[in-house]
């Protein structure tokens, strides 16, 4: 009989589609989510009196990259194709298994502490085993991919043929996809269509297709890569996407600088667009018309990005700002915390076609909970708990996760990660992979 | 002798006029920082190792409403005019000395735990007492006033006239101006121009001369009350208090929708702009033209104004959404996080005549001291510690707080307030001042 854990008088907000909000009982058994009511009378392996929390779905970020994680607060106050080419591909390219395996730990560490349960993620073109693996030990759920990059100006360590960035993808595939039940899953990742061929592109997509896996990659995100993605390719970038007939379940990161046909075709071929207020925000690039997608029925979810333009991994600051800026331009109605709260969760799921495992607290889920304390003087009162969660809560109210029915984090202790090893690390090999990189 | 604090191999980040940061030691004697070196070899009353923080100068916020904070939560998604009458005016019209003493508690604690140790506050039209009274037990430093309201549209409990307003504020000028040797200050506060009758903002200009304190107002925060006051007034916001000789030291809140007319004013007359970037977006309000008051040398200063409209009294979102939002209008350079750490800090302390005193870690000045912890899994690397503490870095960081050299935070727990007896009084005393806004 599989382990079982019986929560009891928790602030349940379930994101379900009635969007139930209910004090009460929740039992978890083995990993998924086997009862929920007002009151259960059964008992359990474990029981905890979640009486000062809110519980909500673990949170699933969209857009992230694990590799950057080391390179926070090292490329302030550059515009998208600076901060490419002049920090962070110098960066990612003297990446070495170890440094990238710190980096991603470091990042699942702030992910895990503030909330977060699933990913998406973009590795470098390199060591992408050794991100999966970071991922493996964590417990964290993610779909990642390495970063496919066969075109244009790049440091050494990006470089590669279009068949040796195919080849490695489909070997990552077939090594990763399914591990532990599904808990890691394979995307491809080209970086974005300055950096690749056509036939990379054309390739990956059907392959995308063939092994049913996620397409992941950057769009339109800033107004000088869209006029040349244009100029290159004689099209923009959601139609070129859309013309490669690249796969039947597209991930588009940004999506800041699109017209009225690349709406409609986002609206069409359902694109699921991954918002990043943050980075979009921090590198000049713009603010994405998100209202107008929401309206359109588009799946909007949401991602910190990478930690150098953010500079946090933070679902709570992604969600504060996606609701906030779009407000002058839009009207204060625009953006109602409910609204953002389903794109840091359910939206994320459908983004990640896992919509029947996680995104919402409902029987048969998957057991990926965020135990949030409810009584802080930052954060009391409230009549609204989408406006609490939304505006007012901090990630270090984040005191328990339960992801895949396992505590990774407990009394804001993390289970899987060796927090203070992680710490003592980060330094010493950031100097040492500084120096490799000048 | 007095207490004397010696704190070693802390990481200093002064705000002095060098922008010099180190890693050294600093003497408090009494309420005075009173020797700053890289080692210091001398006894103290008391000795702490800080190596594991970095200090900044008490964040100052220029501009805030303790009365309004126990209605944090409550006002979502309207524009500022039916923010004011529908929600925040029945509120504060319903407020008792107990309710606006508790609301007042709540976020002078969440200002200390987030590392602000002087405010500028507006308070409501009564009881302004209990609000000195709070602020004086706690410690905190401020500079508050009562709002004044003798014009208009506004529920019974916020109604007065002209000489009753004067009347009060004069009252409470002698009785709270200076005390404690200046940790608390009175400014006169006429709520806004579509509040007041010309005679009183007349009148309170030519008593903040008299009694040399400071004129704190809201201007040209949203484009409606712009318009409002132009057609009342036949002049902008900022021209009705500039031909009104107001006073010689005007702080102006918002500033968001000013013309060139209005910005050769603020820099003419030295008038200080309170940036509240948070409120500004969530009432839709709109962007402050930051960076354009910065090159004309306009001393900007920030603050979170009130917890409906933000929903957090929290230096550092205060802080990060300064610099990102200005981004994508003015290029990933404008508002670097040094120029933003200054906002919080130096430029605060301008604002209140203070700056002899407070807003920055210099021999002579008040020891006022926020204490961040440096190596958390959200902040590390850091190669820039402004980067760091503008982008990265969280409220929950700040572990101990130095305030006119007494401890008010240590190690996390509030020294002067019962955080426990606020947090379970919060809950059912605004049932019962909801009853009767109703």
């Amino acid at each position: 009989m599989s382990h079982s854990i019986l929560i009891k008088n928790a602030l349940i907000v379930t994101v379900n589609p009635q969007m139930d909000v209910f004090r009460g009982d929740l039992l978890v058994r083995g990993n998924r989510i086997d009862e929920l009511a007002p009151s259960l009378n059964i008992s359990a392996d474990e029981t905890i009196d979640a009486i000062d929390y809110i519980i909500t779905p673990g949170f699933v970020q969209t857009h992230v990259h694990l590799c950057q994680v080391l390179f926070r607060n090292l490329a302030d106050d550059l515009s998208l194709l600076d901060w490419l080419t002049k920090k962070i591909w110098p960066f990612e390219s003297s990446h070495t298994p170890e440094s990238i395996s710190l980096s991603a730990q470091l990042g699942i560490a702030e992910l895990i502490k503030s909330g977060t349960t699933t990913i998406m993620d973009m590795g470098t073109v390199r060591h992408q085993d050794a991100i999966f693996e970071a991922l493996a030990q964590s417990g964290m759920s993610a779909v990642a991919g390495k970063a496919m990059m066969d075109f244009g100006d790049r440091p050494e360590g990006l470089q590669e043929t279009t068949q040796q960035s195919i080849d490695e993808s489909v070997r990552l595939l077939k090594q990763w996809h399914g591990y532990d039940d599904g808990r890691l899953q394979y995307a491809f990742a080209p970086r974005f269509a300055l950096s690749c061929t056509r036939e990379l592109l054309q390739e990956t997509g059907r392959l995308a297709r063939e092994y049913r896996v996620l397409y992941h990659t950057h769009a339109s995100e800033n107004i000088k890569e869209s006029e040349l993605v244009r100029e290159r390719f004689g099209v923009s970038n959601i139609q070129l996407f859309d013309k490669l007939e690249a796969t039947d379940h597209l991930c588009l990161a940004h999506c800041v600088w699109t017209d009225h046909d690349d709406k409609e075709l986002l609206q069409d071929k359902k694109i699921n667009v991954l918002h990043c207020p943050s980075a979009n925000l921090k590198l000049g690039s713009g603010i994405a018309p998100i209202p107008d997608y929401l309206e359109r029925g588009i799946n909007v979810s949401l991602g910190a990005d990478g930690a150098p333009c953010n500079n946090n991994l933070n679902i709570f600051q992604e969600m504060r700002l996606a609701a906030l800026i779009q407000k002058p331009l839009s009207g204060p109605q625009s953006m109602p915390a409910d609204a953002v709260l389903k794109m840091a969760t359910i939206n994320g799921a459908r983004a990640l076609n896992m919509e029947n495992q996680i995104g919402s607290i409902e029987v048969g889920k998957r057991a990926d909970l965020t135990f949030i304390k409810n009584n802080q003087v930052h954060s009391i009162p409230f009549d609204n708990v989408y406006s609490k969660l939304v505006y007012s809560t901090q990630a270090n109210d984040v005191e328990h996760v339960l992801l895949n029915g396992k505590w990774v984090l407990k009394a804001g202790i993390l289970q899987t990660i060796d927090e203070k090893k992680v710490l003592q690390s980060v330094n010493k090999t950031l100097a040492k992979l500084l120096q490799t990189s000048k």
